[in-house]
């Protein structure tokens, strides 16, 4: 997507003058206020990254963790570096399935790749997960499109969208996954508005907020505790959301915050739609609130809030007394009772159909012991 | 309540050594960093720290403007300045019903009271509604402790309570509401631990958890948007708010993000509970969606977070780009039909009964035209 005239992606490879190998992305922890890139160098700078969630959103941390593992592979491309890249990526972070996923991908192929060649076909093959993700997220989003253009055609008003989290161009290598839906449509000319949770702790909404002022789409901030209000109000006439893990039985692993959500549309009659690449999809889950490990992120989220101070300078207050206990669950899990469709690259799917529609991969995951 | 080993009320009145009156308060935006009190002397000073919400939670402002119009009856007491002032102090915050209640109630007083004793006789009447809402609220605790007692012996391990915004003794004169039950059962013995939501915007649950460790209770700071996932794993056995306004059907108005609450606990089997002195029950409401007004209230609560800096000073940043659109609702309502019970001074009340057990009140109230 362009931020001013260049068009950028979230990831890129870049070769430096030495000719070193890194990959170049966008630093989403000085977002929104400044658009900042870095150039990450190593499997261990890769890790780090997704740790502290300058690259973040769960269809970009799997590409990204594939780049740290070809970079590891131009450090050292035995079978024991291999392990060690694939469990430290790994273990960045545990919900998202596409972090897995695409290492678990990259792993078989180089274990097939005799040593020596092991960095270059990695590198080609991290590139490769990153424009099926593209072309994906572009398919989808088409999908999403679809349905907002259905509900302008039906409401003959502004389509009014809310979201949660950052399921935007950022969270992904190009387009969004719940954005890509909505660009689409606003590029169309569906007359939509988007209503933008800001999604504490970590603010992901003003990152949603950012991408939305960019492309120019109408959109208002709320505090997350104002969806719910708006929908009794008749304010909200979809919710649309991405994923970090969706089930066969089309259970949503999300962003703390959006069974909250959910659980109102529901109540409110809204639709509640997820939008995912398949690569999202986890066919190994039978029972998601039992075998999803839902990540604990630090206390710090909570007690700290970071902005600029009154001199537009990056700046942080601590909101908590020291001795506040904590906790900070970073997702949810949403029932599939509570979803109306899963907005996939083959189109929006109710949850008991999921398993039909992809059973060809479904199969391949499970012959492949996934 | 006790703050180290002195007693405090959130208000109460003084008497200046030049002998004029006041009311002194508990600064609550400089909470829970800094505990300062304020004397207010004047009626427009107490309408500015009810707006600012220096002072806050229903009951406290209702018993804040009465004060306010004592105050304003020393200044000026005719028929004229009494309108002014009611009007004045009314229009401060348009959710709360207590505010308007106790103004009502004080203005009746003194339109049948000669010029010349209307600032005594207000004066002297504040502080009956003060000792009034003491009472209440102990008695609506007591009602609310016997719940948590009730659910510790069914369950018999501690006792899990969500509670949203601040209903502590600094939201009415003391005990609170929702806390008052909470302090009494500690008090008694009852092994329980509070799940204490940060409530953006204003973050009220730092008041609160604020008063709960200054009482010794258990307790644990989420974001607003993990209650639902605690929900979801069986870590909370009963949610607990206060309420701005309740009306006749047993609908409630409270803090933004409390129907978020309400609608997750249904669907989850969790009890829900809103605890109010029956003054915060608004007899003339008949459709709470349509007839009360929800405050909105400056976009700036949202761009900007206020807390300490990195020497433990005051500070605040802003979050969002001036170029954000923003809405800043106060308010929601949760339909009676997510509510178990309403806590009252009469005891714990199915929504359906309320008419009949405040069957008296709610006569007085129509006969007076309120």
């Amino acid at each position: 997507m362009k931020v001013g005239d260049r068009h950028y992606r979230s990831i890129w490879p870049v070769a430096s003058a030495s000719g070193k190998r890194a990959v170049g992305i966008v630093d989403q922890t000085r977002l929104p206020f400044e658009f900042v890139t870095v150039e990450l160098d190593s499997s261990s700078q890769v890790a780090a990254a997704i740790r502290s969630m300058q690259v973040r959103g769960a269809p970009l941390i799997g590409v990204a963790a594939a780049y740290g593992l070809a970079l590891a592979m131009s450090e050292n491309d035995d079978d024991a570096a291999l392990a060690r890249a694939h469990a430290h990526l790994c273990a960045t972070r545990p919900t998202a399935v596409n972090l897995r996923w695409a290492l678990d991908r990259m792993r078989a192929l180089l274990l097939h790749t005799p040593r020596g060649q092991r960095s270059e076909r990695g590198w080609t093959e991290a590139g490769r997960i990153a424009e099926e993700d593209v072309a994906c997220n572009r398919a989808l989003g088409a999908h999403g499109a679809e349905l907002i253009a259905g509900a302008h055609t039906k409401l003959q008003r502004t389509v009014q969208i809310l979201t949660h989290c950052n399921a935007g161009w950022i969270a992904t290598v190009d387009f969004g996954t719940a954005l890509s839906a909505i660009y689409q449509a606003f590029d169309a000319g569906v007359d939509l508005h988007v209503w933008v949770d800001e999604t504490r702790p970590r603010n992901q909404g003003l990152l949603t907020a950012w991408e939305l002022a960019a492309h120019g789409v109408p959109h208002t901030l709320i505090v997350g505790n104002a969806g719910g209000h708006l929908m009794r109000r008749r304010k909200v006439d979809m919710v649309l959301v991405g994923a970090d893990r969706v089930t066969r039985r089309g259970d949503v692993c999300n962003k703390i915050g959006t069974y909250l959500k959910a659980v109102a549309a529901n109540d409110n009659s809204v639709p509640f739609y997820a939008a995912v690449p398949s690569t999202t999809i986890d066919w190994s889950v039978v029972d998601a609130d039992t075998e999803i490990e839902i990540e604990a992120r630090s206390e710090d989220e909570v007690r700290r809030v970071y902005g600029r101070d009154a001199n537009a300078r990056s700046a942080s207050v601590e909101i908590t007394q020291a001795t506040t206990p904590v906790v900070n669950p970073a997702f949810d899990i949403t029932p599939a009772r509570l979803v109306t469709g899963i907005i996939t690259e083959r189109g929006t799917v109710a949850p008991a159909e999921l398993a039909r529609v992809f059973s060809e991969t479904q199969g391949a995951a499970e012959r492949a012991g996934v």
